[in-house]
């Protein structure tokens, strides 16, 4: 383990070793700078640990017939974080610290504090603050339950038995994941989300899909409730029904920054109530104090991390004008089926002139795929510029969908529209043979009468353009 | 069911309603043509009755615990048989003939003789006629083998009961996707192949891959031999190995093309031995007679049939010019683990300067979803241009490698070089993150020597160039 040196002015101190510490940490030292990473919890952070890893190891294990697909979980997170705590260790040009990091406020070097398990605190010199603190999950207090029944994203994994019936708080990707594990695990499982629908940010049709499909394998589905309080092992709801003999109760209600003990305030670094406020390199409102990830409320992904992180990583390292715009990030939710997401938000795409645009939906059991593999629950949507068929916003529930949407994501990243789209080819049957489907009615539609079309998104784009 | 006028002349007669014939049935058709759609077996082809449809169905049922996976695959097949028939009986401008085609000679227009099931013969005029008679399966007479034990992809799927022990002649596609299903149905599987590796026209690491996979699932590869003889039910092989209590033979070597008794001497048009010869708009050598999918020997499958035969619908109902390239198109084995290639055939990347490109591989162990999902045999591998990056040849083997797939075919189609899929992001952790990972690779190699790499690009290009 290289030890930093107190007296010695680092390239960076980044806090936090999760996806996005970890990114800048190996980013910066690619490019030859010496990095102090500092972690007071686990190397990996909420992905490796108790989020992205072991969620998807548990959904593996438990439809494959693994014995103790929790166990098979827990293992999978422990040995990628004592591979990455080991690489963080050997590296000779990221020095790792124990410990909880605060700002001083010092600057010219950014003076960062860190104190460690032992209460020592120690001294960190570096140029640049990287702060990757990640976020924890929003708890509240729920009448009548015993703690011992109540588990969050941080501890399910560790559960020593399957729980006879499991209810989920939220309509989330984690509740979803964690609906579809239990369940295939043989637990009786019930999710309530206080929304109207699950995945309340996405397409209504995505919720209304999903919820269907989860049905159907016997999850019980409360939306527009929540739970009044617990009697003994029985959820009372707002709606008055009752859900009996409950084991567990999983609260995945959303996520919130982390950022409350950093020494913002002493190094005047502007904070929202979403988190840190940085734009899209990381910089915040501090001449080279940055922050990266689910801190600053941007993101909430490991991808999200990753992507933004890099762009840190050229901001500091390269010499370059800080030109150029994220890439296009999709979102999946690794349910059964799965649901992947890609574009303008809902909001975006509901404030854009209705007259510019067509939309077009595809179920995957119209696929043919689709029904030879049985799928009754699944759907594809996109929503398109007229004329240019450029896409506005893709969203699929199905078999694969957080695959596919890469092709939707390329085609957002490079200005590929459906026009471009038509005649591409997809292997016979694969579920991508969705895309094809989606670009022949879009031809359908729009070829014969291209005038009308194309005088149609001129309209559209000039609603849009005076409307903002 | 409309029935056609035999003094009227229409706009095409199209002899089989496989993949090919369908697409130019219907793509006809919808540009408001007669079409006179002859077919002598099952609406739908090989595809639909006992190829893609029945196959699929059987691997989703066979890893799925459906209760009778044969009975499944059957129904599945024989029920969009059933809608593709009705659909054609049903449409008005697609006239649905039974029986055997063959060309007269006579044209202006053409005349095709139709010899039905009970003998009775009629004639259909068109002003094209656009040849699908698809492919049939290899065959060899086996030494000593009982003519019980033997099925194809014909009567494959007819099958009463789950063979014990199931040995399998080719290692291609059909091969490697039956090896799963039965596998996965409880059947003792061997592979037999000629050539020294599976999936010969693919990579060899592809080969190996998949080999590993098939092997720790405990299905035998015997490569570099073949059959010399049946002993009752003991296989006895040209390497002396012997295979013992073997219920059942598939036979499944290849494909060859379908046209031995189509009138093709009477028209003039010329074939090779590989098929009916045709160009990329299906035109053959004579006029307004086309031909379209496996017959031509150009492609041999449905997405193959499907692409070519969109182009004949252009060539045919548009009155546009015959320019620009087919779009690009993926292989894909529905094995498990999938195998999917795009780009160009091996001979051809190997036939290429190797100066001017670089190729870059990953285990999908090594992409985080690899880790979680415990794949042990999996690969992604990419021959691209140096500098540009420019999408030579892409394969995978691994989960989801058809769909995954579809993101290099759309960079091939748009000229998008690893160099612009940089910074691309892939939901976490998604197999697509493999796109990711190459591009990475391909980055850190090539941005620290951009000069260098370009001058070696241009010595690949002009050493290319020269060459050919």
């Amino acid at each position: 383990m290289s030890t930093y040196d107190p007296t010695r002015t680092y390239t960076a101190a980044v806090i936090g070793a999760g996806s996005g510490g970890l990114t800048l940490a190996i980013g910066l030292a690619g490019f030859d700078h010496e990095v102090v990473l500092i972690e007071a919890a686990k190397v990996g952070g909420d992905c490796t640990n108790v989020g992205c890893v072991p969620s998807k190891a548990l959904l593996h294990a438990a439809s494959s017939g693994v014995e103790d697909p929790l166990a098979f979980a827990r293992a999978k997170a422990q040995d990628l974080n004592e591979t990455e705590a080991e690489e963080m260790d050997e590296h000779d040009q990221i020095h790792l610290v124990r410990g909880w990091a605060r700002l001083t406020g010092r600057s010219e070097p950014h003076v960062v504090e860190v104190t460690a398990a032992d209460g020592s605190v120690s001294e960190v010199r570096a140029d640049n603050v990287i702060i990757c603190a990640g976020s924890a999950p929003v708890s509240f207090p729920i009448d009548g339950l015993d703690p011992d029944m109540l588990v969050t994203n941080e501890n399910v994994f560790e559960l020593s038995s399957i729980p006879g019936r499991i209810v989920l708080i939220g309509g989330g990707a984690i509740s979803l994941e964690m609906a579809t594990a239990f369940c295939d695990m043989g637990s009786e499982v019930d999710i309530i989300e206080l929304n109207d629908r699950l995945i309340g940010n996405d397409d209504p049709l995505v919720s209304e899909t999903i919820q269907a499909a989860l049905e159907a394998r016997g999850i019980g589905v409360h939306t527009g409730t929540s739970i009044e309080r617990f009697d003994g092992r029985t959820a009372h709801l707002e709606d008055g029904n009752t859900i009996g003999d409950v084991d567990k109760v999983l609260l995945a209600v959303g996520r919130k920054a982390r950022f409350g003990d950093l020494g913002l305030d002493a190094a005047g670094v502007e904070t929202s109530e979403r988190g840190i406020v940085a734009d899209t390199w990381g910089a915040t409102s501090v001449d080279k104090i940055w922050a990266v990830g689910d801190v600053t409320g941007n993101t909430l992904t490991t991808h999200g991390a990753n992507s933004i992180g890099r762009r840190t990583v050229r901001a500091i390292a390269l010499p370059l004008p800080r030109i150029g715009s994220p890439r296009v990030r999709a979102n999946a939710v690794y349910s059964r089926p799965q649901i992947a997401s890609v574009g303008v938000s809902m909001d975006e795409l509901n404030a854009m002139s209705p007259a510019g645009r067509r939309r077009y939906e595809i179920p995957i059991a119209d696929i043919d795929r689709g029904y030879t593999d049985d799928v009754e629950h699944g759907v594809a949507m996109v929503d398109v510029e007229r004329f240019t068929g450029k896409i506005l916003r893709a969203a699929i529930v199905g078999p694969a969908a957080a695959e596919i949407i890469g092709i939707f994501t390329m085609a957002i990243d490079h200005d590929i529209g459906l026009r471009k789209m038509f005649g591409m080819v997809h292997p016979y049957p694969s579920y991508a043979q969705l895309v094809g489907r989606l670009a022949d009615d879009f031809a359908r539609d729009s070829y014969p009468v291209m005038h009308k079309e194309w005088l149609q998104m001129m309209r559209g784009r000039l609603t849009d353009r005076f409307r903002s």
